[in-house]
């Protein structure tokens, strides 16, 4: 039987998705349980996308063209416009979801070997698309007491070397949920100009800012353009994970032209999501403002909850829709599988993402979990009272 | 400013696309041009299909399974038992059509300088899912003389490294229409098995067969369980290339974990094309009748026309709907561009693909073009009277 590659036995198990056989189980035996594990929010995607393809009028399903379909990249453009991002259509290339994005970046501007930073905790498939790429990740510590705050210069410093091509960040981030102040980004721009490296910035929970803080995307900088590679998708936004459209923006034109013939060698992204995310552009800001208010009690209700524990603490981030949190807890991975294993409470329990998965350091994340905050917030409050009850019999607890 | 990667230096620009400025000027002067350049059929997309994106009824575009949505991976399973193929729905991962399909091949069965043989001419993408693995095809050669055959069994074991990891077909093959016999494929069951390599067999075109022949699959041999990775896609099958859905199919269970993998890093395939393609599974036999017969006379024209041409030759293939013929020309990609660029007939030019692109050796397929039947008959008739008024008048003619 021939062998498997090196490649593929190094890939990792999604942290996310292993638990859930237990998940499984535990249905099976009658237990309702809370996802809090996973990204894949409940909020309806908008009215104005769906009709868009249940309008589909043409005949043959066609190929698009590899950046994506024209009118779409046009009206995309408009958008970033909108946002102070000033790019056209040539700037951009859809790719199916941000993860497609991100291997074109990686293979356009890395080679296996090269090295790119990413702090820590970060998103967990980023190790997927790094090993597909062949790609080493050097994390460098952010630190739940900081609130996961930019690490400090000294920290880049020390992590780069002659291998060194890229820095990467989240803004705001999965999965802390922290959102990067203007200081923080000039942080980055200074240790990027210096070190004529890559500026890789995952930007899709762009719109997910609470506390009157405002996003600053690293497409505000100037001097960045050569530098700076923009990774963005409509899953989050618009709540529609399914279409897979995402894309890859940058003002480097060698960049953009070598991205180019990667996306030419996979034909074209899909084209009915791309329908569907050309007309989700027309979102009235109403849902947004909705939505935002939404996630905002979410947060709230798993903070306070959190940090109403004992021995338990929850920073309180102003991005996206994900809190890592800290549990007096001996092993966060043990503790996940407990959860759906062997406890429940009234008949319910919670599935919370270790957040080992999300540290590159081994022993990192052992007491910390990834609550993403998708249900309503009834649901939340369920979870939360599930949760303060399960620390206080769980045998590996560590008051 | 930070360099372009090495990897994305060495990727092809797209043997058919990089004609298209030069195909868009002419339309600009006013030229029809007729497009036998690119595998896009103009065949309706079964209703159907598009019916079931129409009504689609979810609020929300949910992620899927990473391996494909359940039902659709039940349902193509029925398709491929039908087809003699005994497979379950766990021997299948969906993927951003057969291109992802591929990638997740060869990622999971190679690693970086690991080689793979192919027969050429070979389908020029495979050039780039290779770079983009840092995988080496090794071309052994088929000849226009023998129509394309798979070459003889020496070819192969010449070719045979301490790298080569697997060898790949495509059947019936692009760019050149042949179809594999059963003699044939059991000269690769020999190999595969004498050297415990991976065989990837691409049959998107297993429906496109003529002449009273039938496909045979590499999935009917016994023995190859371990071995075989089936790649395919329903882009040609119902004419729906833009729903990118192709598919992994494999009998070894390590493969199909390992895979996995790489599909859960990527999330999800699309939801749409997903809804469309298990719809499309029931898609009427009188469909394909129809499509059948439609291909089945415009590969007639095509084949009778140019072997009426002086100088020129072109094989009978008896699948797909490409064909590979030899011209009395000098340069392929010259004469290619040279159409577009310098020539018309009564208003009309041809678009061609060069065959160099689809060569891996250099030099080979200088003089002979791919030409893809997916144009109506009456269209392909005036495709083939410019082509024969253009040799007449090519300045690098080779009588």
């Amino acid at each position: 039987m021939p062998r498997i590659s090196q490649k593929g036995r190094m890939m990792p198990a999604s942290p996310i998705r292993k638990l859930v056989p237990f998940a499984e189980q535990a249905k099976k035996r009658g237990i309702r349980v809370f996802h809090l594990n996973i990204g894949q929010p409940d909020i309806e995607t908008p009215e104005v996308a769906l009709r868009a393809v249940r309008n589909f009028s043409q005949k043959v399903v066609e190929y698009s063209h590899s950046a994506g379909i024209r009118s779409y990249r046009e009206k995309l453009a408009g958008y970033y416009q909108k946002n102070d991002i000033e790019i056209t259509a040539d700037d951009i290339i859809i790719g199916a979801g941000a993860s497609e994005a991100i291997l074109f970046a990686m293979q356009t501007c890395m080679d296996p070997g090269d090295e790119i930073i990413i702090p820590e905790p970060f998103y967990a498939n980023y190790n997927g698309f790094a090993i597909n790429a062949g790609v080493r990740i050097v994390p460098i510590p952010s630190t739940i007491e900081s609130g996961f705050a930019l690490p400090d210069i000294s920290e880049f410093e020390k992590a780069i070397s002659p291998r060194t091509r890229a820095i990467m960040i989240c803004n705001p981030n999965n999965p802390t949920g922290y959102l990067y102040s203007v200081h923080e980004l000039e942080v980055l721009k200074e240790i990027v100009l210096k070190h004529d490296l890559y500026l890789f910035a995952d930007e899709v929970y762009r719109e997910f800012c609470y506390d009157g803080l405002t996003h600053h995307s690293v497409m505000h900088f100037e001097g960045l353009d050569d530098h700076v590679v923009l990774i963005d998708s409509v899953s989050k936004r618009y709540s529609a994970c399914g279409v897979r459209i995402g894309a890859m923006i940058s003002r480097n034109r060698e960049v953009m032209q070598t991205a180019l013939k990667f996306a030419q060698a996979r034909l074209s992204p899909p084209t009915f999501g791309q329908v569907a995310a050309e007309a989700a552009l027309d979102t009235p800001d109403s849902y947004f403002h909705g939505v935002l208010e939404e996630y905002l009690a979410r947060r709230n209700v798993v903070v306070e909850s959190i940090n109403g524990m004992e021995g338990a603490f929850c920073p309180k981030p102003s991005g996206a829709f994900y809190v890592v949190a800290r549990l007096p807890i001996d092993d966060s991975d043990r503790f996940c599988q407990w959860l759906l294993e062997e406890f429940s409470f009234e008949g319910q329990t919670v599935m919370l993402a270790p957040a080992t998965g999300f540290y590159a350091t081994p022993g990192k994340g052992l007491n910390e979990v990834r609550i993403s905050y998708v249900l309503k917030v009834a649901d939340l409050e369920r979870s939360m009272i599930c949760l303060r009850e399960a620390l206080q019999v769980y045998p590996g607890q560590t008051f």
